[in-house]
């Protein structure tokens, strides 16, 4: 069985991954809880089989929805339909880097090459509303990083995002969408989604013929910066989700660039935000191979693992004491999972069961560096 | 007697004054050759008498030409019909950053308020071809600085200098001129000179009548420079007399900041390199002062004396042979005098009297770092 723990590639089988679809398509299961789910049960199948008892001992007022087999295979065929196909995390074809950040989506729908996957990408993001000196840069500055072999990495927006394709489709570009794969925002770049994947991909974890909602682009904007190894950020307003990207790539570790502008210029706030907080200052793409190509020699000379995850005890079930004296640990701030074992004295395999419990039952959400809070 | 290696600030009699003016006025005597010469014979008037015979044993071909006292004494006639007064390095109205560093000039010529140059200082240099939205940032920064109390300094050109001293009119700017305080450049500058000195300043090293050439501007910018606590450089091309400014600047251990500015303007290259190389990076008043407000405070609390310098040994006369000796060791690459005096054996007054008699035979260039090099 692999799981998102174990090291190298493995192919899973058709229903293997069908359970790894169910899993990550049901009610209350985002990717930090299927993590825990797998870790904790040995596998997607005994997860999924647990979902309904762990929701009733969560306290959930009804059973959560759970994805059925049958959901999972009209998803699988009508992504086939359209030249797309499922990739679980762990298996070989997965985005290297994508697998290594906390919150990796278990998995993910891809159409295009899969080759590009392969390659060393950088993501360019910025302003939708790009000046045309914006649009220029960027069409620049892509088309150079794609000349020196990095696949460029973006989220099909106006402006910014859509330059940085344009220059890129040659030499490869990968296109995260914050919807389904049928689902393209903004409409009018399906025909450039269509010229991308000549040579490129186009990536989403979310469901076939989900509608992008706002909320939706933040937690797409996580695997742009996942994807690469840093990211260049062109043109950004304050409060902007091209900031967003960035943070989320400090967090992952992952380099961030910024392009100076005009203090008077309110597309250049967030950048020159990001540059005063040390972002790499960028006028040309040398700038960008400066920093990444020794990180570039780091990775070539890595072994090919993944570290090992340590192996959970088997799950126990906890006494109705021990369930309550946990609960009652928790609250609306996020409290370290190590923290929660030692001061409830509780096995860490019962802590654990008690947090999938909660958050199967909708009421608990995990946190970035193994944190967790009361909804 | 005040030399410039004193202490404190006290005022020269105008004989004294006179003399200064006569020294650094004469043929080969620049501000770091006048420290020297006054350093090794204890006085202006001293070194003035040994001139000649320096320069003859200097092998000079030609005796160089020492100001006279009628010369002086028209210059400073003619500076008093426009209200503008000589200072000698070391008297109480001289600036005191200016007093610091290695190449002060020892006489400035100074009309306005005395008083403005008495206030913390900050430069603000750019582009002459400034952008409408350089010239507009300009003003602000300038303006708001000056409602913090800081005098703003620059160099009186088209574009960013004159946005800066126009914002400033109220709260007091320092223009420093490249030629003689009755050659204003650019000519159209007058009437803003006029408005300038209502509350502020005009400031120049250079003898009255002394119409400016090219090679005087880089020569001012280390003014600029050396009265501020630190230079803002807005909008400055490649190789822009704005960045030799920052290179005297960070040479004189003043903080440089540099506004940003998008890549693809060829305006913003300087200031984008200067960002690269550690600038500060500004988009708001608040980025100047949150650097230069803790260095406002360690200066307050510094007792108002200069360090002071070591006394020479009684000037001694060179034997032929330690002349000779001593020349052999020179040659176009700089070098340091204390390594002079190492390698040549002889006494430290001897080789200061054999540099002296080259420079004043302008045979050799003293530079930053006690170096020295034969032309």
């Amino acid at each position: 069985m692999t799981h998102p723990g174990s090291a190298g590639g493995v192919k899973l089988t058709d229903s293997q991954r069908l359970d790894w679809l169910r899993l990550i398509r049901s009610e209350n299961v985002g990717p930090r809880t299927f993590r825990a789910l797998v870790n904790h049960y040995g596998g997607a199948r005994p997860a999924l089989e647990r979902l309904p008892e762990l929701a009733r001992r969560g306290g959930a007022q009804s059973p959560g929805r759970i994805c059925s087999v049958e959901e999972a295979e009209r998803e699988v065929e009508a992504a086939s339909r359209i030249g797309a196909v499922f990739i679980a995390l762990g298996e070989p074809d997965y985005p290297a880097r994508l697998r290594m950040i906390d919150d990796a989506p278990p998995v993910i729908s891809v159409r295009g090459r899969f080759d590009a996957l392969k390659s060393a990408m950088v993501g360019i993001v910025g302003s939708r509303n790009a000046s045309a000196a914006g649009a220029k840069f960027a069409s620049q500055i892509a088309r150079e990083l794609g000349e020196a072999d990095f696949v460029v990495v973006s989220g099909l927006a106006r402006g910014i995002d859509a330059a940085a394709h344009r220059a890129t489709l040659e030499t490869g570009t990968v296109a995260v969408l914050a919807g389904g794969q049928d689902r393209i925002y903004p409409p009018e770049h399906v025909p450039l989604l269509g010229e991308i994947l000549a040579q490129g991909a186009a990536i989403s974890e979310m469901p076939f013929g989900w509608e992008p909602r706002a909320r939706d682009f933040p937690r797409r904007n996580r695997l742009i910066a996942g994807l690469s190894l840093g990211v260049v950020v062109i043109e950004a307003a304050r409060r902007s989700g091209s900031l967003i990207t960035a943070r989320l790539a400090l967090e992952q570790g992952r380099e961030v660039f910024a392009v100076p502008g005009s203090p008077l210029d309110p597309r250049c706030e967030g950048t020159n935000g990001l540059l005063k907080q040390g972002a790499t200052l960028v006028t040309e793409t040398n700038d960008v191979l400066a920093v990444l190509g020794p990180i570039l020699g780091r990775i070539a000379a890595l072994p090919a693992s993944e570290p090992s995850h340590e192996a959970d005890e088997p799950p126990t079930e906890p006494a109705l004491n021990e369930r309550r004296r946990i609960v009652d640990l928790l609250g609306p701030t996020p409290v370290e999972i190590d923290e929660l074992i030692r001061q409830s004295g509780a096995r860490p395999s019962v802590v654990r069961t008690v947090l999938l419990e909660l958050e199967i039952a909708g009421r608990l959400e995990r946190q970035p560096g193994g944190r967790v809070a009361l909804l």
